[in-house]
């Protein structure tokens, strides 16, 4: 029997017309490429979002299905580019500006974009390639000067575009399971793999992560946007901030620390997100120069890589800001885990709280995870058995675009995410490693990710980075790449291992250690190490 | 296009699984109707569900899309029955124990359900119209001594039921739009009319109503669940609170005053829901008799009836408690609007910020709301110009079930709700009246609720209730039935209407008072204004 329930799909344009609706006068503040600061409302936002639905159908040909590219910092015209180009049933193909040029030519002829939107500072990466992109017929340009010159061909400009439009516009029906949003895998074991987001999926995830056991976003938050718009769709940050009614604070280009700790206070921002790296630069500057009054920001969520446990300590011990560690991949929209303490958490000591904290956390509904060994089975939920972690749910993806990629699923069903875990009885999973990353010495597996986050623990070390390099004996053995705070103060490898030895048993701790000034990371901003291990057995490391 | 996402339909039995993966470990406490105290884990329950969906399967006969019904308190196993029944693909219909006779009768009959569970309390309402019921093949009696006598035919004891069934079951493929609850109205204005929820409404109105904007629980709350599960799925806790991870405490029949303060403070219940009437009653009992430490509730939210400025403000005051303005009905799921104070509202004083949380407040992702004229088109955004709340959305019927009742829907697809309301320029919709009960007083209207309101502001009243009264000059005009909170402690007619004279003009204001021990209440408790009127024309009010 059906239920007598009108129908309502979950589409982007049912969160944009609730923002407007119900949160008109909530503001989006963009402190663009050049320093420039803008501030507008979600009003203002929806109307010029409808100019821009009109000038994508009328001015740029834009049909239902079609893939229309972005190549842009955040900002307001950026928002405005999620929603316009989704609501008329296209699909918003976020370009990761960080990748290479090589396979930014590769993505958008193979997501055969129409159009791409582009940042005026971020043209000089598109002219490279302009002439091998077969499909782009009009390149949009964003905060471009009235005289910007530029190699590229069939130019406008976005607010000419839009102010030839009216602010008029009827969405069309869109069933939710169409496709609103596209995203690239970042390609470091291979080429880009790209991911079709639904606008079913994209509004669950959105609405599942504002809720206070994830991202705990309300009506009275500013949040700061530091993840990328080019980058998993921002976690879903530019959808929950409208069905949240949160003020949005949009960095563009204004990721140094210094910079985001002045947009901090001057907005008032109280929750942000961002990977860890982003997160350990802000640390240090605010540990060099101590603000005058403590900052708004309440808590921080932090993915893409693990969070070591003494950032999270520093943060707090210091500042009394809170980080938040959560999991999630391109494959999985990207949010599918957060830590957050419980309650039975309270009467534990301070360092077996922050061990909990450390941990990628527990599944949001509408995601199932499970651990599986070599065998094939579900490992046992104690905490300590590794397995691979596999995943399904409601926005997890069940192919990729235009490829199988077979090897990707599980036979019933499940999202292989490549990723070595572990998951506790009350549920919280901890990733030990990629898959490709473990070191296996002597039979035992070792963890690169448990390293790192013991290294960078220490008070003279910034980074640390740990691969399995040959070794004749062990088959395997770690080596850690280490970047110190400061190169005036080194530390000794003894030292380092002496340090390790309170948490590691002697087999587990590295031997060799490299000093670098930089540890290699990938466009996402994550540690290299296929860079790391190349460089190693080149000679060229350090 | 469609998005390469998942198959993951939104069902109840995606949550209860949630829930037992993830939260196992959480609590549901029960206080029996006998005062006895159980207390279980989410993981105990499950298994509990799946013993309960093998005896309807195979011991009761129940098949996909049979109505299966209860007559019941909030305790452990009726929240299995909620996810049991619903988990097979039958339907949980809840009965609600205050109807009368003749409508319950009409209801089982109506919804031609194949069993019935019930408290053995309560067995005696249904002994008596048992002959009656057409469809009814089993009674599973809950709570019941082994010894228990009743008249009913085929009785069951619902713990020998589940002994003999296995915790093993697979639960079927759910198509997320097929039906999981069912409630009746409460029928004030006729025969009671059924709700009949699906799959994914529940999901997503549980899903939203936990967000920080709404009802704000999360993992480290122990909720009370004050609104019965036989009205409107207990507003979608028992589901919410397993997204949540939140403890739960159900008081059975346990919902006095007293007794839910004792509750309150023995299981450090930190945030509850119930209609007015409840809250004033444990407001005044702590008033009376204040509690040794301070409470750990932190606040409640209230719907069914206007939440009074008084409540809200002397809660707080006294007590550090917030109260929390919602509103919904029975044909939106029920929770349509929520009043909070966002950011802009700091600059307003005391007084101005209580009436804004005194509206009902801004509506929900998935919920649309809009105010329709006499002339049939959107009233201003203004909050002052009244029309008929009408919605549409997510968790909003399409239809009643068996019947078209074409006049509660509008042309273009709205539910038409009867309630007389505003909406301002932030989207706080403000409910004035009851379509029926607005008094209209030579050519102006009169709002009761505000009236109402008023009244119950003033330090020795208690309740109040104003409905219309035929006039000759004016056609309609006001009378007040009031209940005084101390009847040795009288209060005159003109102190009131002196009292009213603050924010009433003068013909708004009733010269009619009549002085009640309380005031008739229908059987979801609220004011039942048809009884009043209908005591007042017979010359037996008083």
């Amino acid at each position: 029997m059906q239920g007598l329930i009108q129908h309502y799909p979950l589409t982007t344009n049912a969160i944009l017309e609730f923002g407007n609706r119900v949160f008109h006068h909530k503001r989006i503040i963009s402190h663009l490429p050049g320093g420039e600061r803008h501030e507008y409302t979600f009003g203002d936002m929806y109307l010029r979002t409808k100019q821009l639905a009109n000038a994508l159908h009328d001015r740029l040909g834009i049909e239902r299905g079609d893939m229309v590219g972005t190549f842009a910092w955040n900002h307001g015209p950026h928002v405005e580019l999620y929603y316009g180009i989704s609501g008329i049933g296209a699909v918003c193909h976020t370009i990761n500006i960080r990748l290479s040029a090589p396979q930014i030519e590769y993505i958008i002829n193979h997501s055969e974009d129409k159009v791409v939107f582009v940042d005026a500072t971020l043209v000089p990466l598109l002219e490279r390639i302009a002439p091998q992109l077969e499909t782009v017929r009009h390149y949009v340009l964003l905060h471009a000067p009235a005289d910007f010159q530029t190699t590229l061909p069939n130019t406008l400009h976005y607010e000419d575009l839009l102010a030839e439009q009216p602010d008029e516009y009827e969405w069309p029906d869109i069933d939710e399971n169409e496709a609103c949003g596209m995203c690239y895998t970042s390609g470091t074991t291979g080429l880009p793999k790209g991911v079709l987001y639904s606008h079913r999926s994209t509004y669950l995830h959105a609405m599942t992560i504002l809720s206070p056991n994830a991202a705990n976003i309300d009506a009275n938050d500013v949040t700061l946007l530091v993840v990328p718009q080019f980058h998993v769709m921002a976690w879903g940050y530019p959808y929950l901030c409208l069905l949240a009614g949160s003020d949005m604070v949009m960095p563009s280009s204004n990721l140094q620390p210094a910079a985001l700790i002045k947009i901090i206070q001057q907005e008032g921002v109280t929750t942000a997100n961002g990977v860890p790296t982003i997160w350990l630069g802000v640390y240090q500057e605010l540990k060099k120069n101590p603000p005058a009054e403590p900052l708004t920001l309440r808590e921080y969520v932090v993915g893409g890589s693990a969070l070591p446990k003494s950032l999270i300590r520093g943060f707090e011990d210091d500042f009394g800001i809170r980080g938040v560690h959560a999991w999630g991949m391109t494959e999985t929209s990207p949010l599918g885990t957060i830590s957050r303490l419980q309650r039975k958490h309270e009467r534990l000591s301070q360092e077996e709280q922050l061990t909990i904290r450390a941990k990628q956390g527990i599944a949001f509904p509408g995601v199932e995870l499970r651990v599986v060994g070599e065998d094939g089975t579900a490992v046992p939920r104690d905490g300590k058995e590794m397995g691979e972690l596999q995943v399904r749910g409601a926005w997890t993806i069940s192919s990729y675009f235009k490829t199988l990629n077979k090897e990707s699923f599980t036979a019933d069903g499940w999202f292989r995410t490549g990723d070595v875990s572990t998951i506790d009885a009350d549920g919280y999973m901890e990733i030990k490693d990629r898959t490709k990353d473990l070191i296996k010495s002597g039979g035992e597996w070792i963890s690169s990710v448990a390293l790192e986050s013991a290294l960078m623990a220490h008070p003279r070390v910034r980074e640390a980075a740990v691969v399995a390099i040959p070794d004749d004996k062990w088959i395997e053995r770690p080596l850690a790449s280490v970047v110190l705070l400061d190169a005036t103060e080194p530390v000794t490898e003894k030292e380092l291992a002496d340090f390790l030895s309170t948490d590691f048993v002697s087999y587990q701790i590295p031997r060799d250690y490299v000093f670098l000034q930089e540890v290699p990371k990938t466009s996402v901003g994550k540690f290299d190490k296929k860079e790391i291990r190349r460089q190693y057995a080149e000679g060229t490391l350090g």
